[in-house]
Parts: C-alpha cells; sequence; structure tokens
C-alpha cells in the first residue's frame, strides 16, 4: 500500500569476517536442530522458483482485485486451496465492512481560463497490455471521502500538508469555502483532505505531478514505467492516524454480530468529497489559478507558471456519489503447528487486495509469501518440523485502512497477545536494495538474516550490497534518506563491516500497524527496492503483470529474493531456541529517540523565541514585498522548560537492564535448562506489550504503543515516543508534560520485565 | 553584468540606538566641514529625481547599445556632454580593442526525434513595445566563443559546470567529439562551452531553462517578468577567469599604439564555436536526446523526460563564423576636483554598455550614477568643496569582458595606485533590498551609509529593511544566499541590531574586478534588488525600458534609492578628514577564511580517504545499478597535511595590527595634526596593494590579490585567499603549500603597513 518512490531505505550487516554461519541461537549446548541449519536454507533457497512465482503474480493480477470484487475473493480461494495443497492447514476468515464504492462522480471547470472543462477522470487502456482494457476496474475515487456536490472557487495548496498551509497563510490565501487542489507526495494522502477540511476547504483534489512520478522521473508507461497523462492514484482517505481497520467497529473485529457505529458517528470518514485525477486534467485546472506566484517548493513539472489562487477566477465543480454498503473481506490463515511451542506464533502476513489489478502492489509481495509458504510445506514434508507455529496470512482490504488485518488482529487480540512471538509483513516489492524496518530488539536477527541472502544481481549478501549504498550514499551526501541518515550509528555502520545497519522504525502503510501499535506485538516489515520503479503506476490501472515484469522486477528476482529473505527468517524464529532478540539494540535506539526529543524541545522553545522577536521588531513586514500581500505568522505560545527527568531514569534504567539481559543471555543462554527456557520464552514474548499504555496517544486511543506509532499528520512516516514527540511539535505543552510520564512508565515497566528475562536466564 | 537571479545577497546595519548621525571621522576636534553634514546629505537627496532617472533610461534604453553600435557611443557623447553642464570636468577616453560579432550563424538538429529542424534564433518583437522592433540588435551569440562548423552528437550537461562532468563520466556519458548542450545557471556563462572544451566537446549550445528564468518562476514577458520560450541570454564566454579586459592586450591599456598579441595567441578566445537558444528552441534539441535518464538535478521545467544523451541518436549541425575586426571604446571620465587633496582620487563607475538596450543591465545603475553626478554638481555650485578628487566614470564595453574599465585602468595604472582611494561600483539595479559587497576594511563605512539612506517602500532605513530579511530568511532556514550564511557574525547581525551586518567578497561579473584584483585598489559594489527581477529578460532583447519600469522598479525609486546611497558614500568618502576604514573588520574576516581553508584541508583529506575505502571495498559498483552503465570514479590523489603555520602567524599578526591601528585611531585620530593627517593617508591608501603579489595566481599571473579573486571555475563567484583555497579544491597540493607561503608574506605585509600607520597615529 505504501509507496516507496523516492524512498530510500534499506538496511543489512553483520560482521563479514567474524560471521559464523547459522543461527547463535542454535547453536552450543542447544539441542541440534533435526537437520543442519545451512542445508535447510539451502532448501529453502531452492524451492523458491522466480518463474512460478512469476506465473502465479500473471494469474493473481490478470484482473481487478479489489476489495468485493470477484477475482479478488477468486484469489482467495485459490491461495487457501494451495495453501492446502503444500500441507498447510488454511482457511479463510471473513468479516463484514462498511466500504464505499463511487456511484457516480464529476469534476469540471465551470469558471476561469479553459472553462467549461470537463475531467476525463478516465485511464485508457494500453494497446499490447490486455489487463488494461478491463471494464471493471474502480473509477478515479479515494475511498471514505465524503460524498457532496460543490462549487467553489480553486485553490493550489502544493502538497496539502501543514507547512504549506503556513505558506499560503503567509500569502494571505484562505482555503475556507473554496475546492482545494493538492498533489500526491509529501505526506500520506489522506491528510490532503483532512487538512483541506479542517481549513475549512468544501472539497478536494489530489493529482499527480509529473515531477513527482511522471515524465520528469523517466519515460511514462508503456514506454517507460513513469505515470502517463491520464494515469490517476487511487486511495484510501479513512483518517487512519485515528484508527485503521474498519471505520464502524474501531478497536473490535468486524464479526457478523460486532457492535457497529452509526456511520454518521465514525470519525474516521471525511466529510467533503474529494478525488485524485492525472496530470493530463490537473494542467487545464491549474492553468486557470491566477493569485500569487507559487513559492519555489509549490512548482512541479508541468509546463506552466504555478499560481496558487485565492480570488475566484478559477472555479470547480466537484460531485462524488458512493454507495455506501458492507462488503466481504476474505482473509486467508494459513498455518504450519509447531511441534514444540505449539502456542508460540510466528506470524506473517502480506495483503492479495488490490486498487485496480495491484500487480507490483502487493502482489509482487503476495507471490513472495506464497513461495515461502509452498518452500515451508516442502521442508515440512522432507522431515523438518518447526518447534514454534507457523501462521501465514493472505489479507484483504488492506488497500482501504488496513482492513483484513486489523479486523483479524482485533478479533484474535486475546490470542495473539498470548502467543503471537514477532509478525513479519511484506507488501510491494522491486528490484534492487534490501530494506527493513521494524522492532529494535530485532535488528541485529535481520542484520544476520540479511547477511545470508545471496543479492541476485551481483552476488554479494544483500546486506553487503546496502551497506555499499549506505556508505556511497553517505560520501555523496544523499545519505541513506530518512532523518536518521547521519546519526553516528549509521555512520558507523557504513563504515566497518562488523556493525550492524540500523533498522528505521515502523509508522504505517501497511499491515503490521495493529500488531504493533495496537497490540505490542514486535514488528518487521521487509522488502526490496530502488532499482525498479513501481510508482509511477501507483494505485493506477497501469500496476499490472507487464509493468510489473518489465520495469519493476524482470525475470520476479527479487520477489524470489524477498521470499527467500523472509522464508529464512521465518525458520529462524520458528526454530529458535533462545531469543533472537537483542535488547541492547532497543535501548540504544531508544536513548537516541530520547536525544532527538529533547532537542526538539529546545528547537520548539527557540522557534517561539525567535518568532517573537522578529515579530517585536516588525522583521516579517520589512521583509516581505509590499506590492504583495502578507500576513504576519500567528504569534507562537512561548515553550515552559520540560522536566525530563523522568524519561532519563526510564531509558537509563532501559539500558541497564537490556544491558544486563543480553549479557546474560550471551553467558549463560546456552546452559539453560528446558524449563528455564520455557520460563524465559514466556516472558520475552510478552515483553513489548509493555510498551502499551491503556490511555493510548492523545485524541486517538486506539493506538497505544509508547514508542511507535504513525504520525498524526506525517500518516505514514513513524513517530517515535510519539505522545512527547508531536505534542511537542504541535506545542500541546500539557501534553508533553503528561506523556513524559505516561512513556517513562511503559519505558520502566518494559525494563521490569527485562529484568525478569535476567533473573530467569541467571536462574533466579 | 552580472545576473543576480536568484542570488540573495544583501547588507546592512550598526547601532540604531547608538547611532549619532554623520561620520566619525568628521566629527570632534577635527577641522568644521564646510556645510553641515546632515544638511548636505538631505540636498544630495533632494537633488536625485526618480522621474528624470526614468526619463534619462527611456533615452539612453531606446535603441541597442553593444559595444560598436552608433547608440552606444552617441550615450557616451551624450552623458560626456551631461557632466560638462553640471560642471564636470568630462572627456570622452577611447580604446581599441578585438570585438567580435557574428556574420552568420546556424543551429540545426539534423538527426533524431524532431530532426530536420532549424533553430529560430530569433526574438520576436513585442507589439506595444516599440524598441523591441528594431533592426540592429546584435543576434543570438556568445563573444568570443571560436568560429567553427561542426555536427556532432548532442550531449545534456546540465548546467555544465565541473560536478556535471563528474556525473556524466559516472553513467560511462563522454562528450569528446560531441557538442555539448547546458543550461544557464549554477555559475558563469563562460566557464559552460570552456569546460565542455576542456572535455573534448567540439561546440556547445547555452540555452535558458524554464525552470531558472522562465515560466516556473513567473508569467513570461509581455504578461510577466520572466523569459519567453525565444528569449535568450547573450553573454561573453571570454576566459575572463584568466585575464578580464582586450584579449590582445592582457596587463596594458588598449592604446592606439600598445603592443598586441595574434589573435591565435590571446588565451582567452574560446576554440569551440557556441551558440545561446532560447527553451522554443532547446525543447527540441532536447525532446531528440535518447540514453541515459537525467539526474534529478539535472532536470529543467521542460515537459520533456530529460534524458543526457551518450549515443548517437540526436545530432546537431552548429556554425558561426564572425567579423574579428577591431572596434572602439568610449568612455566617459569625468572629475570633480579635490580643494584639499586633488592626487586622493574617489573613483566610481557603472557600464552603459548593454547586449541590446540594456534598461536593467546597466541602465539602471548609470542614471543612478548619472542623478548622483548632477547633484554632486549642484552641491558644488551651492558651494561644497569636495577634499578630495571625485572621478566619475561611464565604462564602455563591460559586457564582453569589462573592456573599458580594463582598459582605462590598465592604462592609468601608476596613477590609479599612486592616487586611488577606493572604487565604487554599481551595475544593473532593481526593486528590494540593499546589498553591498567589497573590501572588508570598508564594511563598517558600508553599514553607516546603508543606516542613513531610506528604504522607499517601507520608510525604514535600507539597512534595517535588510537586517529584517536577514533575519527572516535565517529563521525560516533560507539565510542570506551563499556560503557566509550561517557564519556566527552573520547570525550576531541578524539578532542584534548594534552589529555590523557583514559584506560579502568582490569575485567578478563587473567593472570593480581589475582595480581590485589587479591593482589592490579597496572596492565596494552597491545595488538593490530581490523584488524586482530582471533576470527573465537578462541579456536579452527584452531588457528595455517598459520590462524595467513595469516589474523591475516601477517608478524608479529603486534607482534613485541607489542614487542617494552611492553618492552619499561618495560624499563621505570625498570629505573624510581620517581613514573611515577600520582593518579589524577585515582582519576577522580573513581569519574565517583562514578558518574555511583549514577545514577545507581537512575535507579534501576526508574525501580521499573515504574513496579510497569505498573502491577497494567494490562500494561504488555494489551501489550501481547493474542495468546502466556505471563507471567509477577517478581515484583521488591522498591530501598531504599542510603546515598551515605561516599563515596562521600572518593573521594572528594582522589581528594584532589592525586593533592595534583601529584602537589607536578611534583614541588619538581626533588629535592629529594636518601633517600627520597627510602623512596617514599616504599609508592608508596605498595600503591594499600589499595584498598583491607579483606570481598572481597559479596559471593566472594577471590577478594578484592574496585575498580576493573571482574563481577559476565559479567565474563570477568570490574565491577568498584563492592561491591556497582552489590549490586545495582542485588538488594541487604543491601550490597550495606554495600559496600558504606567499599569501602568508601578503598578510604580513599588510600588517607591517598598519604598524606603520599605527605608528603615525601615535605620532612615532
Amino acid at each position: 500500500m505504501k509507496s516507496r518512490t523516492g524512498v530510500v531505505a534499506l538496511l543489512s550487516a553483520c560482521a563479514v569476517g567474524a560471521l559464523t554461519f547459522g543461527l547463535p541461537l542454535s547453536t552450543a549446548a542447544a539441542p541440534a536442530p533435526a537437520m543442519d541449519q545451512k542445508a535447510l536454507e539451502a532448501k529453502l533457497d531452492a524451492a523458491i522458483d522466480p518463474a512460478e512465482l512469476g506465473r502465479w503474480l500473471k494469474d493473481l493480477a490478470s484482473q481487478p482485485n479489489h476489495v468485493g470484487s470477484a477475482h479478488d475473493k477468486a484469489n482467495a480461494e485459490w491461495m487457501a486451496a494451495q495453501f492446502k495443497s503444500w500441507g498447510w492447514d488454511a482457511k479463510l476468515e471473513t468479516y463484514d465492512v462498511l466500504y464505499p464504492t463511487p456511484i457516480s462522480e464529476s469534476l469540471e471547470l465551470v469558471g476561469g481560463a479553459g472553462a467549461p472543462f470537463k475531467a476525463t477522470l478516465t485511464e485508457k487502456p494500453i494497446p499490447g497490455d490486455e489487463p488494461t482494457f478491463t471494464k471493471d476496474a474502480l473509477p478515479a475515487y479515494v475511498a471514505f471521502q465524503g460524498d457532496g456536490d460543490v462549487t467553489a472557487p480553486l485553490v493550489y495548496a502544493n502538497y496539502g500538508m501543514p507547512e504549506d498551509y503556513l505558506a499560503l497563510e503567509k500569502m494571505g490565501v484562505s482555503v475556507k469555502g473554496k475546492i482545494v487542489i493538492a498533489r500526491y507526495g509529501g505526506g500520506w494522502r489522506g491528510l490532503k483532505p483532512l487538512l483541506a477540511q479542517m481549513h475549512g476547504a468544501v472539497g478536494a483534489i489530489i493529482y499527480s505531478d509529473p515531477k513527482d512520478d511522471g515524465y520528469a522521473t523517466d519515460e511514462v508507461y508503456p514506454k517507460g514505467p513513469a505515470r502517463p497523462p491520464q494515469g490517476f492514484q487511487r486511495g484510501s482517505v479513512a483518517d487512519m492516524p485515528i484508527y485503521p481497520g474498519d471505520v464502524l467497529t474501531p478497536g473490535v473485529g468486524a464479526t457478523k454480530d460486532a457492535k457497529r457505529l452509526d456511520r454518521k458517528d465514525a470519525k474516521t470518514i471525511l466529510k467533503i468529497p474529494c478525488l485524485p485525477i492525472g496530470y493530463g486534467d490537473a494542467q487545464v485546472l491549474l492553468s486557470a489559478l491566477e493569485g500569487p506566484i507559487a513559492p519555489a517548493n509549490f512548482r512541479g513539472s508541468l509546463p506552466i507558471t504555478y499560481h496558487v489562487g485565492g480570488g475566484d477566477a478559477a472555479k470547480v465543480h466537484l460531485a462524488v456519489k458512493s454507495d455506501w454498503s458492507m462488503k466481504t473481506l476474505y482473509d486467508v490463515i494459513a498455518n504450519l503447528k509447531g511441534s514444540e511451542a505449539p502456542n508460540d506464533w510466528i506470524v506473517r502476513g502480506n495483503h492479495h487486495d488490490g486498487w485496480v489489478m495491484g500487480a507490483s502492489d502487493p502482489l509482487s509481495g503476495m507471490v513472495a509469501e506464497l513461495g515461502e509458504a509452498k518452500a515451508l510445506g516442502q521442508l515440512v514434508k522432507s522431515g523438518w518440523k518447526p518447534k514454534r507455529t507457523i501462521v501465514y496470512a493472505s489479507w484483504d482490504g488492506e488497500e482501504p485502512s488496513l482492513l483484513g488485518s486489523t479486523e483479524w488482529a482485533e478479533t484474535h487480540a486475546e490470542e495473539l497477545k498470548a502467543k503471537g512471538v514477532v509478525y513479519i509483513n511484506s507488501d510491494g516489492n522491486g528490484r534492487g536494495f534490501f530494506r527493513a524496518e521494524g522492532s529494535h530488539a530485532f535488528q541485529h536477527f535481520v542484520n544476520e538474516v540479511s547477511a545470508d541472502v545471496k543479492d541476485p544481481e551481483t552476488g554479494v549478501s544483500v546486506r553487503d550490497r546496502a551497506r555499499a549504498r549506505l556508505a556511497v550514499g553517505m560520501a555523496e551526501g544523499g545519505g541513506r534518506g530518512g532523518g536518521e541518515n547521519n546519526s553516528p550509528q549509521m555512520k558507523a555502520a557504513a563504515q566497518d563491516p562488523a556493525k550492524d545497519i540500523p533498522i528505521g522504525a515502523l509508522g504505517s502503510g501497511s499491515d503490521y500497524s495493529t500488531f504493533l501499535q495496537h497490540l505490542g506485538l514486535p514488528s518487521i516489515d521487509f522488502g526490496y527496492g530502488g532499482e525498479g520503479e513501481s510508482g509511477g503506476v501507483y494505485h493506477s490501472l497501469y500496476d499490472d503483470y507487464q509493468h510489473h515484469s518489465r520495469f519493476v522486477d524482470p525475470g520476479f528476482v527479487y520477489d524470489a529474493t524477498l521470499a527467500r529473505t523472509v522464508g529464512r527468517a521465518v525458520i529462524r524464529l520458528a526454530d529458535a531456541d533462545l531469543p533472537v532478540q537483542r535488547y541492547g539494540d532497543f535501548a540504544d535506539t531508544v536513548s537516541t529517540y530520547l536525544d532527538e526529543v529533547k532537542k526538539l524541545a529546545d528547537t520548539k522553545r527557540d522557534e517561539a523565541k525567535t518568532q517573537a522577536r522578529l515579530l517585536s521588531g516588525n522583521a516579517f513586514n520589512l521583509a516581505a514585498d509590499p506590492t504583495k500581500t502578507h500576513v504576519n505568522p500567528e504569534p507562537l505560545a512561548q515553550s515552559p522548560t520540560f522536566d525530563f527527568k523522568p524519561l532519563e531514569a526510564a531509558v537509563a534504567k532501559l539500558k541497564t537492564s537490556a544491558g544486563a539481559f543480553d549479557a546474560a543471555l550471551a553467558s549463560k543462554g546456552a546452559g539453560l535448562s528446558k524449563a528455564q527456557k520455557v520460563k524465559l520464552d514466556n516472558v520475552v514474548r510478552q515483553l513489548d506489550q509493555t510498551m502499551l499504555r491503556p490511555e493510548g496517544l492523545p485524541g486517538r486511543p486506539w493506538y497505544m504503543n509508547m514508542v511507535y506509532a504513525p504520525g498524526r499528520f506525517t500518516g505514514y512516516g513513524a513517530k517515535t515516543l510519539p505522545g512527547v514527540r508531536e505534542a511537542l511539535e504541535e506545542r500541546r505543552f500539557d501534553d508533553a508534560r503528561k506523556y513524559i510520564g505516561i512513556t517513562a512508565e511503559a519505558l520502566n515497566a518494559y525494563a521490569a520485565e527485562l529484568d525478569k528475562a535476567t533473573a530467569v536466564v541467571n536462574g533466579n
């Protein structure tokens, strides 16, 4: 679901020289594995056939696969049958969710240069690319927009993010009573109409600018991979940063007899109409705008002078009417029962619904998962007995709002909290570099796995290749993308092959969200990318087999590599004799988050002071061009000084406890008795649930994880220590104070559980 | 001549509260001025009439004004007459220089998509804008390109700067035997064909991308100020970083009987043909390119996928033939003889030649100078007697290669070295913010002047307005533009109205170059801009009266403000009883340059080390996309460690000597006898000549100033401590070592002269 266009994310590592192949957790005095680990993983690799993944992909992506479509259901049924044929215990689990689809929609320029103009809202089929001739594709729409019929002047709001509204306000341009047009990019889609609505707009249009994924980036489809003028990006605009899943059943599974909200009370449904369009249509609307010249960072690559509007010159009529009926989700759930610890679950998932055919997103990841499942089935048939239970899921309805995974996780919450060890996710995949984000106690594990997977293009490990990219990116000033680029840990990893490469934190954008952020189940998201790009057809008619096989992953070799990566991780986790976690990595990472948050408090204080100085000196007015409208910014509340001591103490304690556990496990783990191991397993399995606090985050109690959350105003992007960080960012100073305490409580609870685990290892 | 598009340069300052109006140098025990200073400057202000400046501008810009044109000569004659009518002793000085103009030129796409296509090379006249219908405009051409007739494949080299060639090499794309097309911007025009030639190209085309000054930035002329599709930028491509002025007479005046080089021996003439074009023509050529997709920083705003070429797909025929005859320059030189120190010259200039009409560049600055001259003449008639001689110049031939100023300065070198106090320059001007660059001993003086000039749009001083912009720019992260943005001095100036705003260093791009960098005469360049923009018509047919009066400086109020600023500076300098210089500012600035240079040495060392590590680890190959051509960078020579002690000692001495002089002058200056003042004047006047070293800079001995130079590979941009800095940048380590010593010598000489001046003040 999440677009990775322009995101340079990756991961890898471990001592090249010092690395002894195999799992530390299965070495030494632990019982010898039933089959040699290296041979087992070689069998896994051999059992995964890129060509077969390609054939599956072609079938699965042959027709539209949106929620409620016949083909999406058929795919679920076919996959369940496949799992069974591979020896898995598989079934479909169904949920009933509110899922709107448009009955009618219209977008017209009714005033201004170029009017009247009726937007085509149509993705033309591509001769020679058969599936694009389908009659069953969803039209141009974004799910959970609010129906409406409005006519109003247009305003261009760049990416439609909070800072863009500040820029508009500075120019004296209001969107109140207007229709906002914003381009894709810069933040999660759903925030664009939401922020427009919060600023008083009566409608919203989202378009794909050629600068971001169209002709400026590459030749357009079918000549190249980039977005053609008529291609538009569907997607969800449900307010998922409040809660994902069925809009009518927050916090509980959308089972037949679940208690449901009235639609009017579902606060994650947008209140204003919204449509997505391509840049062919957008150029006409944008050309009609007058008013201030768009600031440099607002300008895309259309051959026009971008204006922001603000007057009445360009007037638009926008109308959307939907069918707000219930639809059925089809989750595929398959198990391989554990031989020693059947109540320890390793859960792995990828979704199967797409906005149209969904070849790259999500089916490239889905066929990797199927490849793993078939291979694991073969290993079992050849004698392998995983110690823990392996649960493979193929989620439905991820695209509209992580529906299938959330409803399943909410339905099975108690069981997952009792049995879940880890959730491993993937989604759309492509050619290029290994990346992983996730719970930082698994950072070393992720590094070990990636050290043992071969990159199909270069023959080195995917970890070595990711490290090379990191090193070159840093040397060339490009970095790895993301805020953590230049952290000392990242620099060290770029230079020293003995160092683990830090992994990023999970925000949202795929099915791990509910597991990690609502249930406290540690999660990891794996993928490849950065060379084969599906960004240009993301969520469009053109994300199909031909596009994926020509431009995203020719030969399906990276889809197969994903299968080998995740399959390897699953095997190791299922068989691990001792915890694979290294809590020192988690503690160190949280410590850097605390440093960031403290720095943020200073920055916010300086910002308010500087602004007050500038306002009192009339500097904003003096620096402005008097021939243009200029509005001074709203005075910021001066920041108080915060007492970070409770959080500092908690992080210090966490580091101590984590260090003690890691040291104890390293020195005594191999000598533990069977009973001790079971006891240890029981503590460690539920450890991450201590990160949950029952009050949840301010204004969004569904999100209970005090370390990892998607940003309220970033949507996909992670916010770590979110209760404190976001409160500082948004100048909710009382919340910041309160969540310093709450977050400290969570970390203290985490450290206390770690101490219990250490006591087990130490035989106390 | 220099385009300021996108450059945010400014300056201003001084204690608002503490400022007592008037000159420190004319207060206390100094002889009372003949007329009250404040009243004198008020008279100056009143005598400058914006409407009159506008009328002059309309006449001066009514026809093409290139070197050799009838109207340019007529303007010189008219101005000389005006000076005389205002009471000045004025004359024309003429020089004979080689000045090529094209006889024929042609550019065609002869192979590739869109071929055959013949570039229009034509700027269409604008109905309602009479002067644009002229038949006498120079065609599309760049002066001092090398004639030729070549047909070769095209390569797109972005801005054509050194880093762009590194990017091309990385992609395996060579320009050898090819014709390079590069866009304007990113560095001085003349470097584009020069670097193409150095990399083996047989021809070069420079075009104006709409991203940089066309429709992406604003509506195009005549609707708005930006460049229309057919507008092209003429200019010089003489290799001025070697030496400016007449290509045949380096170092000496181009008088009738000067010894001249043979044209073939003039090494500042390009060897390959080159033409400038508009983006209307460029789009056809660029669309024909195949090969690698242009990297993100290569992409402009044309509605195409930018490729770099490299194969034979797009083939171009380029032919230029010129008339290489001699032309006569007409410099206007006017004097007001000093009453007390007639052999102390305050020299002030602006050029009068333009590429076509040249309304903004240079005539907006020229009419400001005329306004000052008329006002100074009136002051003299009303009884004012400047103590020092004021020399006003209107230079011809600045555009092709700073011809008029250089030949005059070289001709009168001995007299200027003996009599010159300071050179003050201006050039094209526009609405907006005060800016100044120059010799740092004059930083405080510049701050004082700008504190007493009223901004016409806001009513505050132009210094206060510049400070507001600096403060807001820093708060918003935009800064002031230029590397010195975030220096502690700049931050302090942004926050504290009692602090002087640092001024930038002078590189090249206008007529101060020869005075400052060849003769060691301290120089200051003044101007306004940042709101009214002429960038879109820069060096085109459309830089005319209508454009300037509608978009650049409506009402000519900033042209008048420039006159009030420079006129004020000239009066104060002409009458100064004691030196206005503060050498501590110079010493502190040089000290920051030394810090930068030492840091650069570290950076270059780290860069080579990192590269060696990456090469030995095969990281570049592993990080590259194997489906695309990738070439590893050439291994960098490992940097030695440099002994900066001689330079550190020289800077330390300079700071001590400067501090001692400033302190002595502040405490004892007012009590100096007439004889002491004369003696002091004689030392200080020639002080900056100690910055000159006879060996000049490596490879370009004409540039003798060891502190200030234009960059060899930036062209306009200043390089400070250039002998050392550029050697480090280009890894000429022997030169770096050598110039640490030579630069230290210059600074030691400077300090020794300062000590002499201090001795005079102290009565020793």
